[in-house]
């Protein structure tokens, strides 16, 4: 088979398209940003990208049927001039060949979608909790951090440290070899929970620049019983005959 | 040398032939219901798959002589209309790409051998020790989902939880993009030891759809073996100056 | 580059060659006893394989100049109507992947080079010390089988449980294939240390096959060694002060 | 994509010109030599080197740019017949595959560039502290060895015992397969830190051989540093109270 196989379901014809990517990884916030913007703005299933960089695996649907373990693009018409494309997934690829391979893939498929400009969202791993996320900025030329500094985004020097990592980053470093603009937006966060306060911080970024009013009802509920699991982790550790329980938790999905 | 070899020992002309597969996995659920339907049906070998992905290891047969860790089909002439193709083996593949290239593969052979509807057979982890295993149940479309819950599959929302990994999740995942109707089967299982009891659950739901009546003596004489040494476990547990010696036990092959 | 390079030095016209493999393995004891051959033999290299399938990696000899590592093939001529080919080397490959195209890659060789008949050499490791190691072996046939019985070979019911990991396996595995009548010849060894002991029990069979004489004094001296090495061990360990170092030492190569 | 893209920013004409790597390894001997030298000389950034073996990750400049990780390539014109070439980077290949894939492909690239002589910078971990660096040796040539020991550069029998892994090694093993006369040159360091006493070792003996004279003013300084750090941690061992915490520092990149 392919190492890498797209599917097609609709060809929509879509007018100077911005991209979009929000996939698993620290603290789940690309994820989370990407698919509650798909959620709000009704974003339309287009094509499915399925891999063997991606884990062997089905996941069961509640109906019993299977899903192959994929990505997948969403589009949304604005009318205004700039439609959006939206690349939400499952997992990213396992290996460093899986992660160039599909980055460069997707990039290919951009081009022919007429993708000139990139966003990719993701978290920023902080060892500590955070209680007003900012949002830190990378991107591929100088215009480009002038611009996006008037929407509050940061660019800080020496931050991140470690650069970025996945697809996040290789859709900026890859993204230069085929002439994109494009921007990393990484909302602050701890590391240990899935962070919808920090995806929602990384959107109202994103929607300014867009010019899209959207609500944030979901992510703040989401946000509330993160909250309500990690007050209660508090309230555990304080009680002195209990052992720490934080490792145990690891990512809530 | 090619990644995966297919050697045919026999080409036996199949009349709409179901597919049922049964690797190596969790509790061995899925091997032990293949082997044991095998042996049952008096299966005829008649074709050899090795690969790369497999380990690099030959097994040592009781007269001295070598065989090269494979997997193997064998067929089941029935007259009734539809025969039956087995698929066994020593292994799955070690890695992420190996899985879905074997699975990959074995589709396309099964398309050339005319297969449309396929099964796949393995176990549900709990985590504990399970009494009366349910057959949980997965498939690549609705009206399969309906039609199995008459035969006492349970297809249950949320369950299982991490999705199926390994090639009968593949099987069906992949299987979608080939045109297939596919079912994998799940008996629950510790997961702690091999589970002759679980196979059975899964060949009992499996025997009815195909309108077939086997003796479980086998199975059952092997369930009474681990049964043993799991009281055994029980009584040593109680013990207590003995350390618990299950870690050491693993799986028994 | 290509995955796997021979560099042949020579193109010797070899009678009916027997092929023999000593690689890196359990004690050490199949390097051990193709070296000591090759050197008694006074075989000449003529060809060398390089890989990356091998680690990156060079080794600087005495002189100052760096060696790639590699397998050698070295030839003897015997002028009986049966030359020989000795293969040696520095490490198998690391991957089963490496594993399986590196032996395929070798019998493909072997049948330019018109051998019909193969020779594995290897360790089996029983997990305790062995004073008298029995010659296990394993072929790929039953004629085969009967005829090395008469040299003393073990053939043993489960004996090696595990089968046969790497090269010494898959040489015959795939060999198969290929036509190629192997045999293995597994000296049984504690699988702690370095066996020269071991080695000698190997070649003792091989060598009555063969119908050659060697001498075994620098087995022997290397098997005095790893004796003195172990029997201070036991005295350490007899000591009660002194914890335990069987873990330290690991190989002795 | 391909596994390894170079994007050559400029195409010198350069004479007859030796090739120096350093890359990241033990110490960052061979990095911070080659990037000193490059330093001091006004190296021309003149080609990049993109690979699916290095990690997918971007590092974030201090303008806020991105940078895909990289090996970069810089010339020298000296206008007396040997002009240079240096190799530096961000890291080395992940994998052995891409060990081998990369420094074969580097070779390729400096017989185009007609490069047929190589050094290769590195350090060689004593695993205790070293107070004078020695720098050790290995070649493809003896005449290269006897040339080398006149500028200080020690061949010592059994050192280093376990080979040189990585490119430091494999542009040595593989260049005699493409005819370059090649050098390793191994500062000694303890291995638990970044080392630029024995870059200025290594570089003293390199800038011999090539006739230059350079500042090592950056390197001293450095240097200091690290001493500076190194001789806390003695005070902090001395006291009694404090637990070891060698173990927490690590690399100082």
């Amino acid at each position: 088979m392919d190492n890498i196989v797209i599917r097609y379901l609709d060809h929509p014809k879509l007018e100077d398209p911005i991209f979009i990517e929000g996939l698993p990884g620290i603290g789940n916030v690309g994820k989370l940003a990407a698919e509650h913007l798909k959620d709000e703005l009704k974003g339309v299933k287009f094509a499915e990208i399925f891999s063997k960089y991606f884990p062997p695996q089905v996941l069961v649907q509640d109906d019993g049927q299977v899903k192959l373990v994929n990505n997948e693009m969403h589009y949304v018409k604005r009318n205004n001039g700039t439609d959006l494309i939206l690349l939400t997934g499952d997992y990213q690829g396992l290996t460093p060949e899986g992660q160039y391979e599909l980055s460069d893939f997707i990039l290919k498929e951009l081009q022919k979608l007429g993708v000139r400009r990139v966003f990719t969202l993701g978290g920023y791993g902080m060892g500590r909790m955070v209680t007003k996320p900012r949002v830190l900025g990378a991107a591929t030329g100088l215009e480009l951090v002038k611009e996006m500094e008037k929407y509050g985004v940061v660019f800080s020097r020496g931050e991140p440290g470690a650069g970025i990592v996945g697809a996040s980053g290789l859709l900026l470093g890859l993204g230069r070899l085929y002439e994109m603009n494009a921007v990393c937006l990484m909302g602050e966060t701890s590391g240990y929970f899935v962070d919808p306060k920090s995806a929602q911080a990384v959107l109202e970024v994103l929607t300014k620049y867009l010019g899209i009013e959207i609500s944030f009802n979901e992510l703040e509920t989401k946000a509330k019983q993160i909250d309500q699991i990690t007050s209660k982790l508090k309230d555990i550790e304080a009680a002195p005959e209990t052992p720490d329980k934080r490792e145990d938790l690891g990512y809530i999905g």
